[in-house]
């Protein structure tokens, strides 16, 4: 019995007061870490539930044409799949009035601008399309909305995004978008160390490699931030209204 | 022929000069990472070789007795062997004269100093021993060595090393240490944001599951630094006097 | 009437709700800055009020021994008075269950660890003494309040702070300390271009040199933060429970 | 007697290597702070010389319309004659073939976005020319020369302007443009607080208003940096060829 690892029930738990809808008790990845490995951890006294927060903000990462369309060097074969499941959740987050952010590259020549990236890919011809940088439309930022150009994998990395969330008083960081074991995992070890609260809705998430996937989503549930059903992340933004939780005196220390 | 993952003849390939021991063209995450999910790494150009710079610096990331003793909840099986392999790369590089840096944690009481860490074992009471937090004697730092205290997992965060390494005018930072999928890599993805050569020895790192372990390597290799054989940066470090390579002409660009 | 530069009545206006203290409408950098030069920020639209917060912080800058104690080379001539200043700022700070978090050197032999900074003072014998580097006793820090040590300037810089603040939630932070225009001044720069809302109680502030004080405090106030009688802090701090405003209504955009 | 404190011959001494012109031993901000000010930082050791490293990078900070055309609400009187003085430089460090840098700001209609700046002249009408935030036309980027676009007064902050000076190994860092008191003398503290060596050419730096500016340069030449006659940069660039000083020998430690 393998509950307390990632199981639906036990995502999010009763700490943060939201109730969490049933489902199988597997986790995603318990077809690639091994039980003994999971056993270390659950030794260890890792994992359990950080909870949502009192001020949500939701930041989609290069959820962009070239990581999203099968033609282009850097998509993920469920990208497709992804911004349909993250178009609810932005709706929901439209709706709660909490502050949303976009990161995404943009095209760069200088060498010392590229950094020292081990990738041929993004010399590739196509990515000099105009749309290669374009955040897809399924997804399209409104004009209130802020999108940081980053060049590095976090999305913090030489961008105004820290002190756009200070600005909003965000206290938790919901975080979509694409690749898990790359962006998406060094935006979630950012948002981590800067103390924020870390949601990362699994079906939300994707990668080109399911290894990597999976591997960086047991890293993150297990250290750093809750690893959860998008339903569950729905059902706590039907508590915010203008940005901030209703029903503060759930959350946990 | 190009063996294009990570087999010992190609880690760090003839554009940095150094002269590389052979090896069984076999990496270290053949068999955790599929083969059609390295192809996808291959098609897309990742990999290569990023290359030695010109003024390495040696960091050693966490070797402390939390980490190190298989008595302690946070420490790796493989942790002793990792002290070993270490002790050779610390006398190099002292002989070298390249900066050395140590990175540890210290007991927090305070929760905003603990911060959002998903773990309870620092709250095991052998974890208020003396000797909990102080990094193993035989890696112990010299008085001229600097270590910096964190308590998020890079080693950049919250300390001073940035302005260390700065300092020292270093290009490329040699990363070992425990565990591999944590405070290893977050200092790796930091070093890399900040435009440094990052080279991880594998015999140097450890982690307490094998699966984390090995994708992270492989993550690691595919798009931010060189994963390589100890040997290899052995090698790099005989060229190395008062801190500097000595045959500059072989820097790849 | 609105005395655009710094009278008492205009520090921080209506816009926060908080009821100020008469004053004279002069403020304390008039016999430094010109008036001519003064009426280019008029112009300009600088100054105004940024407003109190929600959640605020009090930070207290370098109050040990070597900066406030008259024996020692870092002592500004007003310290002893800018400690009794601070009494009842960290008293109602205490009071209000508001975060406090203290800044301070420590002694360092290593040279990257000294950095570049200008000065031989450091090396004097009388910085060895034990008490060198310890926050005076009538601002000394409870077990609970954190202690931030750095090598630079600003206070986040090197440290742990930026974490400590988004834990809590704040967006309001109150500078004291010294000196004015060295670290303080840092300090509010960093706060300020991370979103704070920045507040610095003047009588709660010292430097060596009576101009680079008054500067300080005019760039600020035209610029970054405001700066206010502690007068004004003691009423806000009234109106804070928990660490949290209570008539948050009145709280600026 | 006066001449630690900024007299041209001592601005950056023999420490370096570098042959300085004579000139008067008056220092820019002799009128502004008074001698027994001047000697508080005598006493304690303040002020002498950094000096000029190995690899240094040109960094033009905001020499965008805005803040150098009298028409803009951001221009300061003497920023024409600025533009004259950073030219030589401008030509100087390309003929050294050192990397050089500028940064602007940009238009921002998210509230977050622009922070908590207590400024209304951004709202102003003209601010909307589409040249307002160009960088003039008499030190426009070359096609291969990075312009980082900031909203924080340093040109480090929200930047990855860092990492291009790690990428570039750079030890020195010569900050040049606009304000003095302001944007330059933040991304000063921020260079110093990385360990980098700064130089300020005075006559290439500007303010609104002269004591502001002055008490910056006084503030900087005894703590953080060298400010130093234009001159003697354009000497030291004479020294530098591909990016690197040829007499490294001449470097202080």
């Amino acid at each position: 019995m393998n509950a307390p690892l990632g199981g639906g029930k036990t995502y999010a738990g009763a700490a943060d007061g939201i109730a969490h809808g049933g489902g199988p008790a597997v986790a995603i990845w318990d077809d690639v870490i091994p039980r003994e490995e999971q056993e270390l951890y659950t030794r260890g006294g890792w994992g359990g539930t950080v909870g949502f927060g009192r001020r949500p903000a939701l930041l989609i990462v290069d959820m962009y044409t070239a990581f999203v369309d099968p033609a282009y060097p850097f998509s993920s074969p469920s990208a497709p799949a992804t911004v349909r499941a993250i178009q609810p959740l932005l709706a929901a987050a439209r709706e709660s009035e909490c502050p949303l952010f976009f990161s995404k590259a943009r095209r760069r020549t200088i060498q010392a601008e590229r950094g020292r990236w081990k990738v041929r890919a993004t010399q590739h011809p196509i990515m000099t399309n105009p749309e290669a940088y374009e955040i897809v439309p399924q997804l399209r930022p409104q004009e209130h909305e802020s999108v940081v150009v980053k060049s590095a994998p976090s999305a913090f990395a030489g961008t105004d995004l820290l002190s756009y969330l200070i600005y909003h008083n965000v206290d938790t960081v919901i975080i979509a978008g694409t690749v898990t074991s790359g962006c998406v995992r060094d935006t979630v070890l950012d948002a981590f160390s800067y103390n924020f609260r870390v949601i990362v809705p699994h079906e939300c998430v994707c990668d080109r490699g399911m290894t990597s996937h999976k591997v960086a989503l047991f890293d993150i549930h297990m250290k750093y931030g809750d690893v959860v059903p998008v339903a569950d992340v729905l059902e706590y933004l039907k508590t915010v209204r203008r940005g901030e939780r209703q029903d503060a005196a759930g959350v946990a220390p």
